[in-house]
């Protein structure tokens, strides 16, 4: 099955917000086999709408379109939807009884503009929206299903996955698609392609490799289409073992997994516990660590010191060592690290001090050095970096540096 | 001038990546005036590509494509765009000099790969990349302009910052466009419409309005057009003004001002400053803050303190209090904003304890559960918000309360 995604909103085209549904949709239709063939983006217009309907029911099975409803947009939608499949607006009372229950539970009187949210096309069949007062609706003409969800990613996300995707999936057949992508570090994109240039042509036709680079690490998406799932996870993971045996050191983990989970379940595996000591990258490496699920039972926690006066008073950083090397500097990274481990009681620790810019920065040390210090079983170091002018980058780029080099630290500790 | 940007990638279309790309670019063209007609995605794949840039051509003045180039990705782009502008491929001198002295520089030796990134179709302009080795480059046909750049986001930017926008404004005169977002919280959107209701209906004419719900607040946009900039932003202003004398307390920032920086200057302001201790939002909280630039001025630090062991011993919570009430109770929040001003020395605090989840909730406390304390010049107390069973939702959502809940603090303090 093939699929076009319309996004309505003014808000994308002026880059307001930056269209999140569309790549959640896309990665839930990936996962059950449905293609996305494109994914356009249009005003809040009517004829605009209805040439995107038109043009993508040219191309796809489905049409899902996203936004352009709710209280104070439904005008312009709904009257394109009814015009382009011949209906006419007609009043739904179990929307509308659903509606008022959600109002009567917050204790507010409904206006017209929420009782107007339980008007749909007549034509359609309506996707009841436990999250929200918009409902979604499905459509079909001439073989093709269409479907309109409100854009508030949350009700949009409810009605994909337990609505759309259950009555879409029911009578399918549809050849499948697995995919497993390998997360590289340390190699840049070009180098890589060539190293493992044979093995890439020695892929057998029905795996298609892409290449996809971050600031950090480069990804390689396998994608295998088959008939049979178990087939072809087998065949990616073969494909993947003799990939392993040409860049060893450079594949740390698999699909959506992030550097703070494989940490995780390094320390994890070992019982061990982790501390964090952030300056610069001002609290986004606790962010990274908290952000995946179990994580108290690794991270003990984490002190951003952005006073020199708290690295004294929290972390235990001697006065001194600050007013000699400055608070940017490698024995105040090593300090910070010691520090936090001896404070919060950990296995491991890592910190790092750095100027974030976009001021502060000296010709001595310029906007975006870094230094990352590590604090491990055995060792404790620092390492310094130069990032660039971007403030934001910066705190990105020495977060995920920090845990690059945690990594190896707590994978060659764990060998010894 | 009309724009499409069209992005090129099946990384966008399986939502391995969110295109973040479109939106930077939409934002920054709107800027300068330029409308973005639509934006469309698609695959790597030569008849699909054309077709959109074909379609696009039709519509617009300007079409910019983006990603379908790099070491391991141009051939795609680079022959359906000779095929489209009828050329054929040529080795730029100028481009080789600039790829061969990257690659000098980190003491690589150039592969046939990197070589072949100095191939351009013969009839484009070479936007010159310094950030990267993949060049831009600039085509013009009947009337209509067409730019491709690469997909990595910093190489992107600098190539539209640097290189397109100036090109293309040289010689320019458009309508000016003025935009101005009013950021509110604490209405509902459809009672938000009915309250603002007359003041809408009274717009002038060359006054757009759109809203913008999100989870935590609903923005407002006004978009003004005429010829005169100076008189655009008075004629909004005043507009604005008017809307303050019906909602004065639900209006808390403009445009893109996020609360952390609204917070941010409301301290600075009186020479405040301010801490956080962290549970369930998990160091979130300190990021936010310290993404503002200058934070250092008023943010002395934060604490995550996601075991019991850290918030007796880091943060001075009685560890009876824990036993007694549990981690996640008003007493342990109140405590923990106290403990962090105490010992971060701050004239404010701000401190969140809940379960974040998925797992760890019980009958009594369910996942969603959240307390958030705050610690003031005169008050300490913590307010009880049950969010949702989602952990990524549930951390946002706790931090951006815990900043409004402290941005009214402040300001009621500030006013005392």
């Amino acid at each position: 099955m093939k699929a076009e995604i319309i996004t309505i909103g003014d808000e994308i085209l002026i880059g307001q917000i930056i269209d999140t549904n569309s790549a959640w949709i896309a990665d839930r239709f990936n996962l059950n086999g449905i293609e996305i063939y494109q994914i356009t983006s249009v005003h809040d217009e009517h004829s605009h709408i209805l040439e995107a309907i038109e043009k993508a029911a040219k191309k796809v099975d489905l049409v899902v379109i996203t936004g352009g409803l709710g209280p104070t947009k439904d005008d312009i939608t709904k009257s394109t939807l009814c015009e382009y499949f011949d209906t006419k607006l007609v009043f739904n009372d179990s929307v509308y009884n659903h509606i008022k229950s959600r109002f009567t539970k917050l204790n507010i009187d409904l206006n017209k503009l929420n009782r107007d949210q339980a008007l749909v096309p007549e034509s359609c069949t309506v996707l009841f929206n436990k999250t929200g007062t918009a409902p979604g609706m499905w459509f079909e003409k001439d073989d093709t299903i269409f479907v309109s969800v409100p854009g508030v990613p949350f009700e949009m996300k409810y009605l994909v996955e337990h609505e759309l995707l259950p009555k879409l999936l029911k009578n399918e057949k549809t050849d499948v698609i697995y995919h497993k992508t390998v997360l590289t570090q340390g190699i840049p994109e070009s180098m890589l392609a060539v190293k493992i240039e044979d093995w890439e042509n020695a892929l057998p036709e029905n795996i298609k490799l892409a290449y996809l680079p971050s600031p950090m690490s480069v990804r390689l998406r396998l994608s295998a289409t088959g008939t049979k799932e178990s087939q072809l996870i087998d065949l990616v993971d073969e494909q993947i073992q003799k990939l392993q045996q040409i860049i060893p050191e450079s594949i740390f983990g698999y699909n959506k997994e992030t550097l703070a989970e494989v940490i995780g379940e390094l320390l994890k595996s070992e019982s061990k516990t982790l501390a964090v000591a952030e300056s610069c990258s001002g609290g986004y490496i606790s962010h990274l660590i908290t952000s995946v699920p179990g994580s108290s039972e690794f991270f003990n926690g984490s002190v951003t010191a952005y006073s020199n006066q708290i690295k004294e008073g929290v972390l235990g950083v001697d006065g001194n060592i600050i007013s000699e090397f400055g608070a940017v500097s490698k024995q105040v990274a090593k300090e910070m690290a010691l520090g936090v481990k001896r404070n919060l009681n950990s296995d491991y620790a890592v910190s790092t001090t750095g100027i974030a810019g976009p001021t502060g920065g000296s010709n001595e040390k310029p906007v975006g050095t870094v230094w990352i210090g590590i604090a491990g079983k055995n060792e404790v170091f620092a390492k310094k970096f130069v990032f660039g002018n971007n403030r934001e980058r910066n705190i990105i780029r020495s977060s995920q540096t920090a845990l690059q080099i945690l990594r190896q630290v707590i994978l060659k500790e764990l060998e010894e």
